[in-house]
């Protein structure tokens, strides 16, 4: 059965957001949506200098800026 | 249950916005639909060399110009 | 209750409108739709150098254009 | 009761588009649909270097091009 | 009656598209659909220092890319 | 009867599609669906400088990045 | 019958993504769904100077960022 791309695997793991305006976030996923809204916690920017600038408490991504989304630990 | 994304929890908090055209605004959540058009209220402007500029009293900011929303306050 | 973005309470008042393509428009809002599209009257473009160019007797602005409306009247 | 944007009242009037890429043209509307597509015709697109160039006997201008509409004649 | 922008008239006419990326097409339109996508027959590539550069023998252009059409034939 | 844009006629046949992002795809046309999606075989990108880089042996172009497809045989 | 694009013949695939932003991912496809964002393992990012560089466990692709996807093994 081909699986469509399921997020609920990714949830309370560590992963890696590429955003359209070449932005990088790093954080756990906490929720999402069909939109592919996604919550993260302890989020952290990663600039293109590898500088790292932490995020709010928690944080809504919106999916219409996700350009992809990394399991950044194994998925089983 | 995996909860998705949620800005109930963010209303009257203090919340950070980043925009598309690189714009990040700082003010109160006041309210927000299903497009995450969101209202705020005491809104700042914070430019890229971090000048403040003050906004209206009350601001509507669409949902579609928006890349993130950060809880500037714990969420619980 | 959570407040869904109601334009209803800025309409006859003054707003400050951000366009996508950097251009900001003042005027007052007479009237809007869902797409939040909206009509507004006496208008002036704002350019970057801040001079003021007066916009025609009434205006359309397509809410895909818009980024923020700031009401530049308390909100009541 | 607050009008939606009801562009019936510009029919047959003297209107100015302004388009996303930075474009601006003139002319008589003659006909409009919900996307806000619009039909005009005598139109004249005038560059910034405010250089005028006739466009062909009628023209439709795509809703999804268009930043604003404005009104070059009183509307009442 | 207020017209919707009626691209029947057009057919089997001369026609000037400008497109998104500052692309100008002419051809004799054959067929439209309700997202604007239109078939052209016998076009022409008009660059900006006005080269012409032929298209296949027929062609179908996204309406999504399409910013005007243009009717180079008066439309009765 | 005004044809709507109907690729079936473009089936078996060589295009050449042109791409948002000023790339240009040739091959032959071996299905597509109501988004404009298409599949193409045998495909080559010809880059500005007119090199050709061969494709894999199957591709799938998004519709969304489609700006026009021309057909390079006679389409009776 | 005109095949409509059919990313089920290139599960497991290993396979080209084209990225709107000059991004180019490779990897073996695992799943889709009907907004052709992709699932892929083993993925590679390959920088335009040819670098390549790791991607994480499982990546999620958005549809709305892909421009094509080329199968790098024969599909039957």
């Amino acid at each position: 059965m081909v699986s469509t791309p399921e997020l609920k695997k990714y949830v309370n793991r560590k992963i890696l957001l590429k955003l359209n305006n070449n932005r990088t976030v790093i954080g756990e996923l906490r929720g999402y949506d069909i939109f592919l809204n996604v919550v993260i916690e302890n989020g952290i920017e990663v600039s293109k200098d590898k500088n790292e600038n932490a995020l709010g408490a928690q944080s809504v991504i919106r999916g219409n800026s996700i350009v992809s989304i990394e399991a950044l630990e194994p998925i089983v």
